[in-house]
């Protein structure tokens, strides 16, 4: 299994499938192609959270702001799963979830982009040339179809092992990799206080906050940004409109509204600071 | 096959794949993950229109506002398929239509959300929970992902005549669930008119309304809601931007406008009243 | 492999897979259901560019403002690959790319739609009729569900070189479809200047024009429209914010913005003159 994801919206998404399907005929599942345009911190968060709920897979992760710069392209192996996409951190903080079950397992290559003559990046089909338009080179400003898909489905090909045999990857140092890290929330407890940000705002306008959710355990309340809202189980458990904190699905808390628009009813967006008390 | 159904946008579907994936190797199709979110009417109505083009398949509905209280998680078997989601009223339409082919053999059962012991809500993998924000305990909001997912997959690997063995699963009398129904609308012949309402407004803008196609035979033109427009069989009869009424694929009528909004043109959205008189 | 094209939106591409599905087990890709609505050259343009980086497949393509009319409804055979849709140019453009590697082995059939008693049109499921709303007549507006998808199952489960065997197939000549052709821009060299137009705006906002990108080889600025902006590889070889000309993944040149929307800071949209100066 192959999974996909990027900030692509459409149709671009297709062109990296036909490429992919050309060389596998694994099945391919697309995580989601409307991540946040170039917000490699956010991918990340999302990726991290959803991709261990997979069996064993190669994901191909293509938010890439920098394409066509000499950031590197790179292959991390995660215990069973692989990851494919640029050297901008957004592989990282997913690499490092999916390796918690084998004890950090953690190996990485990077992607020999001129190794043109190899397997690893060969498409065996693509447009002609006949129209004027089009030459053979690999675009610039398409890696994921021209340089990732490839890679990855070749990636997919060979056991989780023996990468290291695959000619145009070579082995880099994890610690050389760009890290972007999930920034972490300070829990003070004399007095009570949590300082800490918005993480993402999901599509239902929920504000997902950096704060363990064990910050709301035992608490009826808690004042969000100087104003006072009732902790949650449910959604439902408040009137259509209401404001609540809640522990999200991913375990941190989550600033919502039921049947409406945290991040509206809050003034809060991605990357806003966050002060929790009781 | 399985199906998936929503109103989650992105990416949480891809979670719920995720773990579908762990216990089970067949193909799922979306059916759509836009649905008016919480609206469990509009979705009956879509899935009773969509689901019944499938083969037997197994099709997961999150349309869930109610996630978290104490409305029940449950597993409809019509015929040959099999529905699972909350009991809500979101898997009844679309239940009674899959069952018209087999004579209404339609059998319920409520999914025993604390058997987490057994196979039906076992999830192998997930995050793990070494950076302290995630407990072990399943979510209280995303029950998609953690209950409905597990458990569908499982009554997918399930001969539906055997259901009743899956350990967590407790029949339940069809009667005692929650019945969505979509509306019907009133046909008057003396005077020849009809009273409905709009089912739901379609990406296109289209107003699909409850009125039974037939009213429309026969005539060339119609009033709607005291306007008059022409009848035709297709939108590139009338000229770009004009109006029409029009039998819709799921055969009821509809209050269009060729290359344009029908919504905004008639100023209609879901759930007002539509009087049609010839 | 089928692929699946449209401008649906959400949620009727899922009752077209599910059509598929009754006839075949082949796998179904999305290649796109937000083309812009009823632009025919739009979705020939990006099925000319993507295609052909499909293995061979059945392309269903359903861009169809004239579903209803008398529009004949084909199937083009480009050597291993076949389309099946409307004969309003859509399938022209990419069906003559994936012939390409074939020497232009090209055969077209239309589609009988009243040969509702063969193999071709059958569905054997659908929607039973106990409500009274609907019939079984095929629709008269959903061809993409009631045609091309029994059709284009029918067609992927023969053999490419057979399906003039299919009964309700009847050879038409290639001449006689319905041609949408992707206007070509002029290129002038005394003085240098290429005056084409805007094919299409993606998603990102980039305006992607008909000149081809040789145009811009060995030019370190060009007047776009009488603006001056830089030719760069790369988007982020500008500051976020400034405009850039760029040579696209399709080998055409693009208007673009780094971090932002070509298409709002040039103000064009599809079909806009553009001229292009050193």
């Amino acid at each position: 299994m192959l999974t996909l994801s990027s900030d692509f919206g459409s149709p671009y998404p297709a062109a990296v499938k036909g490429v992919l399907s050309q060389k596998t005929t694994a099945r391919v599942v697309d995580i989601g192609h409307d991540f946040p345009r170039g917000d490699v911190g956010a991918a990340a968060f999302w990726l991290r959270e959803i991709l261990p709920y997979y069996p064993p897979a190669t994901h191909l992760a293509a938010i890439d702001p920098g394409v066509g710069t000499d950031r590197r392209a790179i292959v991390v192996r995660a215990g069973e799963h692989a990851l494919v996409g640029p050297d901008n951190g957004v592989l990282y903080p997913p690499a490092r979830a999916l390796a918690v079950s084998t004890d950090g397992d953690l190996e990485s290559f990077e992607i020999d982009e001129s190794a043109t003559e190899t397997d690893l990046l060969e498409i065996p089909r693509g447009p002609a040339t006949t129209d004027g338009n089009r030459t053979n080179d690999r675009s610039v400003t398409f890696h994921a179809r021209d340089v990732f898909a490839p890679a990855a489905a070749t990636v997919h090909e060979t056991p989780p092992d023996r990468l290291d045999s695959i000619a145009g990857l070579s082995h880099v140092d994890m610690e050389s990799l760009v890290k972007e890290t999930i920034p972490t929330a300070s829990v003070e407890t004399d007095p009570d206080r949590a300082r800490g940000e918005v993480l993402v705002v999901d599509d239902f306008g929920n504000v997902i906050t950096n704060v363990p959710g064990a910050f709301l355990a035992d608490r009826e309340s808690i004042e969000a940004n100087g104003r006072r809202i009732p902790v949650e189980a449910a959604f439902a458990s408040v009137p259509p409109g209401d404001r609540l904190a809640t522990v999200g699905e991913h375990g941190y808390v989550e600033l919502d509204v039921n049947d409406g628009r945290g991040d509206e009813a809050f003034s809060l967006e991605r990357g806003d600071d966050v002060v929790l008390e009781p």
